[in-house]
């Protein structure tokens, strides 16, 4: 009986890590110790594309099962991430033949690259100029941003968990502010540069009782005398104001606000920190009211200290399915997550053509954002929920409430 | 047989709050009520002092012990803190009147304040008077801050909880840094004008294995020209640098670095966000290093997402026996903890006189600060270690290590 040749697998990261990046990594290497018939061993890129072109890869094949778990509470990209733009073929012609060379050193036919949208295109450039050199490789793409911009699927690993620790983060300013009979303006700034998923997150700080005054999200032009505007008739009347904005807002004309030149700028000085710290000079200048600012930063991304519980889950299943689809000799596909129902949450992996998803922008719809354009909707309670929630509570902390 | 009259008894927050205060509000409240023949009412001013002196008083009797129990997960300051601040009894004469005489309408004899260093001086004052007048008061003090300042004791409730948020905050944002071949300098402002408790404890993001490069305390001269020159020796070796600073942090003459004026400043222009900001653009400016700034701002005090178990049980505590010392008669005390080991860690709660810790600040102890003033020693360790650990863990979350 003749022996089926065993092939070797090789995964990388790629673009800014997400809390549950590694559990995907994790979902994906526990698939494929299951197929020892086929698959021998288990490589990580050291640091994605940049490190295979250094020929620096990683057996994954030497770590137990119990130090693999760690991988679930894991921030950053365990195994390195990089954010290499390959060129086209012939720009980049050597670098093509490098990586098809390393593959058939290592006898690596299976390849997955857990990323964004740039990174689909990196899976989609190698997968094509594989296919015309007639190396058999069978590349997958495993999705992962907090963003939540990627095309096609409901939602993103790593979106939940971040939205969770915003959510989270936000309405603990807002508790905090609320121990004083007069409160500050209080102003958060999110990640987004033109996607507001993550800002619409902030929302879900209502579901502890917290409440979040204004929310502005790159999908509308911003205003800065209708904010100032707003800021004074919500402050005057609580003695209290949270605001919630993402980096990426911008003006009519597409300015980034906080980048306003000298001349428009009320300080008559560069800006050194972000839109956060510039509306809250405009505020204590302009209004005389206390603020404080609040730049989330990368912390919303690398949270290993409340990621949600779904989101890990979910992380492991796309890792998993991308092996699966492998497996059943896809390539060129993405795993996506598609919902079913909301209530109850169910939702589906399928698989999608990477050309569906590389380089393309899903922004937040416009029936999350309300018609002022200053706050989300109660219609993104029903999409953003399940997505948090998990059998001890809602994903936020329980509040006790004076009367 | 004579029955005797029951008793009011009062309590209040007062200055910033911190993750354990409304658990020492529940301590309080839950010895409270097992003294039914003694205690009638439970009452809570509304925003401490200020709300007292408008007889704003919230009675606690009507809440479930299941709603009480949320106080122990709620951040902020659960019934409304205040910053003011009593004169003199010649100044402020008609507040102590008014102050006693809503204890005498409302039968309040046990009076129970919350609070940092300056808290303990307005239960030092009411107390002094109340005696002066003949009003029967027992005073009691609960402490709470999460600056570790307080005179006298191990350590205040509301630090264990800062540091471990601190530390997880620091972990994650050197995890996420790591994850590429070359990152940046990372900066993280930590609160603590006058002392470097807080920042300190970023030493302990070395227990789940990430490393802080250096660590600024207010209790050292800080000098921009020694900081620069190390920064650009840890980047050029390691691509990587991860700085930690107390808010605090001043130059030999005692100036606060970050606001120092034009003619010094690097930019020539006044500072917008805190010395992070100042210290990262510097960074940039000087030795042309990508870097991010980190300010935790009260993140780090309204910290419900990971509190310390053993500061939850320690604030349930001191407010349990800040009730019993009341019972007992005593008066102008307040309740610290003091270490008796900290291998197995064991603590007791004793009663000192508030005039010993009112006003008084305790800064970080030498000798947990290096030779060079840019770390913290190992000895630390010692110390805040069983601040944070629990039967999960360490009080930090698990990290997958490639070799």
């Amino acid at each position: 009986m003749e022996q089926k040749k065993k092939i070797n697998i090789i995964y990388g990261q790629s673009g800014g890590p997400t809390s549950v990046i590694n559990s995907s990594a994790y979902g994906l290497i526990k698939e494929a110790k299951k197929h020892k018939d086929i698959i021998d061993k288990i490589y990580a890129m050291h640091f994605g594309i940049e490190g295979l072109l250094n020929e620096d890869l990683l057996d994954l094949s030497k770590y137990t099962d119990k130090e693999l778990k760690k991988l679930l509470s894991t921030p950053g990209a365990a195994f390195g991430s990089n954010r290499y733009k390959l060129n086209d073929e012939i720009t980049d012609k050597e670098k093509y033949e490098k990586i098809i060379s390393i593959f058939d050193k290592y006898n690596i036919h299976y390849f997955f690259y857990n990323g964004g949208n740039d990174s689909m295109e990196t899976i989609l450039k190698i997968s094509r100029y594989a296919k015309k050199v007639g190396y058999d490789l069978n590349s997958i793409g495993i999705p992962k941003t907090i963003d939540n911009d990627l095309a096609e699927m409901d939602h993103s690993p790593g979106y939940p968990s971040a939205i969770r620790y915003i959510a989270n983060s936000v309405s603990q300013i807002y508790y905090d502010d609320k121990s004083y009979l007069s409160g500050r303006v209080n102003i958060v700034e999110i990640m987004g540069r033109n996607a507001g998923w993550l800002t619409a997150g902030t929302k879900l700080a209502e579901l502890n009782g917290a409440h979040v005054d204004l929310i502005y999200v790159p999908e509308v032009p911003f205003s800065l005398e209708n904010f100032l505007n707003k800021v004074i008739e919500i402050y005057n009347h609580k003695k209290h104001c949270l605001v919630c904005i993402s980096e990426g807002i911008r003006n009519k004309d597409g300015k980034l606000i906080g980048t306003i030149k000298e001349e428009e700028d009320a300080f008559g000085h560069a800006q050194l920190g972000g839109v956060s710290v510039y509306l809250s000079h405009l505020i204590t200048e302009k209004l005389k009211i206390k603020t404080r600012y609040f730049e989330l930063s990368l912390l919303q991304r690398s949270n290993s200290i409340i990621p949600s519980s779904v989101d890990t889950k979910e992380a492991i299943k796309v890792g998993e399915k991308a092996l699966v689809a492998a497996l059943k000799g896809k390539n060129g596909k993405i795993v996506a997550i598609k919902r079913v129902s909301s209530s109850p949450y169910k939702v589906k992996y399928v698989t999608l053509d990477i050309s569906k998803v590389a380089n393309k922008e899903r922004t937040l719809p416009l029936k999350y954002i309300n018609k002022e354009g200053n706050n989300i909707t109660d219609e993104f309670f029903v999409y953003a929920i399940p997505l948090i929630k998990d059998k001890k509570g809602n994903g936020l902390f329980d509040v006790f409430r004076i009367d």
